[in-house]
């Protein structure tokens, strides 16, 4: 047993200040369950003027490098903590630290949803530990709980809400029935959204994440290209209302599930039911829920972002890992995509669709649009129907189940029709 | 590494057929996780005639034995799985498995909530693991997220809602306005209920939860009977009405928080604010919300019993202690009570309280009562008052957070005021 597991931390911005803030702060309690002194032994920043410009800790400069290669390569260190984010330089570091026989933990959902394969297949060959529970969720124990807790389970559906900033700015537009530019903006003033906020706002960060969980839900890669994405930015004020009248929310809904024809994975805006516990999940909180055979219904709920939960979530594995090299476990628990599984194409998705048409309001308008519908196979649940202004009218309708390219073709006659102007939006409603 | 792990099946009723399914179900998925066999060797049942009474599983009879000792001294067997429930012989079959060196996996809360430190210590000493994933929140994992997904953070409380039959009931006085007693026939005829639910409705089976979690978080022993309890049959329907009115709903909490005084154990009737986590939480379902210094406000939810739910958490323990078998580390993550934390007497503990008063409908009342209240150093926060009938009115107060001492006082006050008929009830109020 060593007396001592030593880490080198890579990267020093949110995540990285709250990993050295609990590893000071827990010391006693963190040694009393790995029998070791967890210590920071380098730090590696980008530039040493990082250090000026932040009070986010006290750090004695003797630690700290710029050069994160002299860290990965330092013999001393058990275990190497990347948390700089984005794609490059973190996956090289990440690579060579595998290489050179280093444990890794890691936040870094873009790393893992895009070169996850490679590297995940790199730690296994090396018998190294590969960690992540950081990756999704913020401090959300959620990769733990599906790949070991929920073992028993053939899992059919993982969904979520994934991202704290397009979830902030969807409970505000709900809250002061603003547009989304407005609410991006006060997102932005309260420090809930980044100033690019595009990674964000168009899905992305959302899609890497339920990359990432689909690849352990259904033991099979799933890559970030894989999954189908769309934004929040085409989210209209008046379909947050109508959604209302229909007993709906909407969110930026992050989605996997599995049938017999393969995988259905895909981050888009979503109405769902008021009473489905996904719903009351505001503001800056994220959730996931899964489905699986045995357990039935179940639900991970908190803080999807910010130091120190992330940095909560990266600590709990820098304890398994510091765990499993006091009990010579490491890289026993490695990549679990034992199989390979088709991702559905778009067309082929089977949900219903929330189509909001503006329209001419005279009769005969919605037997019209209702026949567009009939003639490409879709099946209507439901529609409102509300003059707006002068002899213009809104027609809410909602659709049974079908498949998307059903939906797309009644879309193609609709616009064509001569009493519609055009359809405002549409909105995938899962329940 | 071995080629088959053999597992001995004590009990086979709601969760042990659950079990029974499962490693028959999952078989091919769950070798591959363990790269080993997981069979069930053994069935031990109280009763031969227990096979006829039921169409649970199909089960081989030659698989199954009365005789319970027989399977714990088997030496083939390498997991003993308890799923009996109850203390005898529950316990005493515990303490002999692990005695001959076998590890276990059980459901049982009532065994470990009162003799945990017995069998923990036992299990420490002979190096084997003891597994209890199932004995709280059913399929929701929530022991290993506790004990090992949140290990960086303090935490200040775990709250949840733990009994399904409980939460049914109090779901139904809700919706359909009933009393507990009718609320409480619909639950046992839907077979939400025992047909005796007294260790559910009493806060027993809450009660050892709440010990279990306790223990866990705040890393030190806490026993059934440390925990104060009062159950839900005094709720009464108009109770549930002005918690409504309050902008609250009343669940049967289990609660356990630590501050410097000590620890803070109970499970009784609460009021919890509409807009928290766990006043969504209806029916059957339960959620476990735990408070970290680092990870902020987390929260599990699903379902909180049944067969293949508990079952669930089960096997994924048994994966656990086989994937320890196979890679030679069991023992190693047991016992986390490394101190001793007095828990405090609820004359001291400190909240709001509702209290419902039954009095005169004249003039001077709510000042009396409001003297009697402010003479015992409670502070009030607000006052409904209602005529019920004839000169009878219904006085709803909330209180400001006071010591659960002055309450008591000023609960003697008021039962003396010649205008006061009764106290018809007081509910903690949990914000």
């Amino acid at each position: 047993m060593k007396k001592n597991i030593n880490i080198g931390l890579l990267g020093l911005g949110t995540v990285g200040s709250g990993v050295f803030k609990i590893l000071n702060k827990r010391k006693g309690a963190l040694k009393r369950l790995v029998e070791a002194d967890l210590a920071i032994k380098k730090v590696a920043i980008k530039d040493m003027r990082e250090l000026k410009d932040r009070n986010l800790v006290k750090i004695d400069k003797k630690l700290v490098t710029t050069n994160a290669m002299e860290i990965i390569k330092d013999p001393d260190i058990d275990i190497i903590v990347e948390v700089i984010g984005g794609r490059e330089p973190a996956r090289g570091f990440i690579k060579e630290a595998i290489k050179t026989g280093k444990h890794v933990v890691t936040a870094n959902k873009e790393v893992l949803a895009n070169f996850g394969e490679e590297l995940f297949g790199l730690a296994d060959s090396k018998g190294v530990d590969l960690y992540f529970e950081a990756s999704v969720g913020g401090g959300i124990p959620i990769i733990a709980p599906l790949k070991r807790g929920l073992v028993a389970n053939k899992i059919s559906q993982v969904k979520g809400i994934v991202n704290g900033t397009t979830n902030y700015v969807l409970t505000r537009m709900y809250e002061d029935g603003c547009s989304f530019k407005t609410a991006l903006k006060e997102a932005q003033r309260e420090g809930f959204a980044e100033r690019d906020a595009s990674q964000d706002v168009e899905g992305n960060d959302a899609a890497a994440k339920i990359a990432i969980l689909a690849s352990i839900a259904f033991n099979a890669r799933v890559t970030a290209k894989d999954v189908y994405k769309e934004g929040i930015g085409r989210v209209l004020p008046q379909d947050i209302i109508y959604a209302d009248e229909m007993g709906y929310v909407i969110k930026l809904l992050a989605l996997a599930r599995e049938d017999k024809d393969g995988l259905d994975v895909r981050v888009h805006p979503a109405m769902i039911p008021l009473e489905h516990p996904l719903a009351g999940v505001d503001g800056v909180y994220n959730a996931i829920f899964v489905e699986g055979d045995s357990v039935g219904e179940v639900m991970f709920f908190g803080k999807g972002a910010g130091s120190l939960p992330a940095a909560s979530a990266v600590v709990s594995d820098i304890v398994e890992v510091a765990r499993n090299i006091q009990y010579e476990r490491c890289g026993k628990i490695g990549c679990t995509c034992f199989e390979e599984k088709p991702v559905k194409k778009m067309d082929d998705i089977i949900t219903s669709y929330y189509v909001l048409i503006q329209a001419a309001d005279k009769s005969g308008v919605l037997a019209k649009i209702s026949k567009a519908f009939g003639d490409a196979g879709v099946s209507l649940a439901s529609v409102i129907q509300k003059r707006t202004w002068k002899d213009k009218a809104e027609l809410v309708f909602e659709t049974h189940p079908v498949k998307e390219h059903n939906l797309r073709e009644a879309q193609k006659r609709i616009v064509k029709l001569d009493v519609v102007d055009s359809i405002l939006n549409i909105i995938r409603v899962e329940t």
